[in-house]
């Protein structure tokens, strides 16, 4: 069953995968056979934690989408219990997939990061305009390589 | 069974709702029973995706695990298909949860952002320190509300 192989993906020179095996500590909030959850050393903001799976994936292009789909289940319930604990009402949840788009650490790692009014942290988010011909095109093609497996 | 329920939850005057329902246009590029994705409008870099569950749920905090893990079992083969159409090799995957974090539509959904290096985008990353007493006693709280079922 691919949500408990025989003999996940380990990488020995991963330090996400030595904390997941207990072999380096951290500030442990979560844990179960599949996940663990802990504080991140150098957060954005207050209570910013990272949910990562036991088993080594580089990111979310490599994860099996079964492991996918149960690293996320835990998702909800770890939001609500750090939100709680921090007083903050909202958050970002956030995947950096590959280098250029931030990933420190080539161990597939989902960011919690709790968010408030003042906090001093922010996305800049200034969107661009979607010009019609290109975006039938662009679904095009993004439409038939889904259909062909992604 | 939560992920085909007799009666999914619906808000009528739901921008995405409506998207999710056909009853207003997108640039499709991926759909089933469940789940939907197009192009963002207002992309922030080039095939900027919007991925949905069809039942309205207003963040992470508010959807059950199950829909969790079934609208996250799409992440892995539709961001390789958004890749390989726009030539990018990382991306962020995204969710604002609540307006303190930028969610702009009160209906729960992953951002897909490809990057490329020099595209203009990104995300300051000013990772602060942290402290030991005060993360023994947040991790300690947290782990509670967890257990306490989050």
């Amino acid at each position: 069953m691919s949500v408990n192989p025989t003999t996940p993906p380990h990488d020995p020179n991963c330090i996400f995968c030595k904390i997941g095996s207990g072999a380096i500590p951290c500030h442990k909030i979560y844990e179960d056979s599949h996940v663990l959850a802990f504080l991140d050393i150098g957060p954005l903001t207050h209570g910013h934690c990272l949910l990562i799976p036991k088993a080594h994936y580089r990111n979310v292009m490599e994860i099996p989408a079964d492991e996918m789909a149960e690293l996320s289940r835990r998702l909800p319930p770890l939001v609500r219990a750090i939100l709680l604990a921090t007083g903050a009402s909202a958050c970002h949840v956030l995947l950096n997939n590959g280098p250029e788009a931030l990933q420190s650490v080539g161990h597939l790692h989902y960011h919690i990061i709790p968010r408030k009014a003042g906090d001093g942290f922010t996305i800049p988010w200034n969107p661009g305009k979607l010009d019609s011909q290109t975006a039938q095109i662009l679904a095009a093609r993004i439409h038939s390589g889904v259909a062909e497996g992604g």
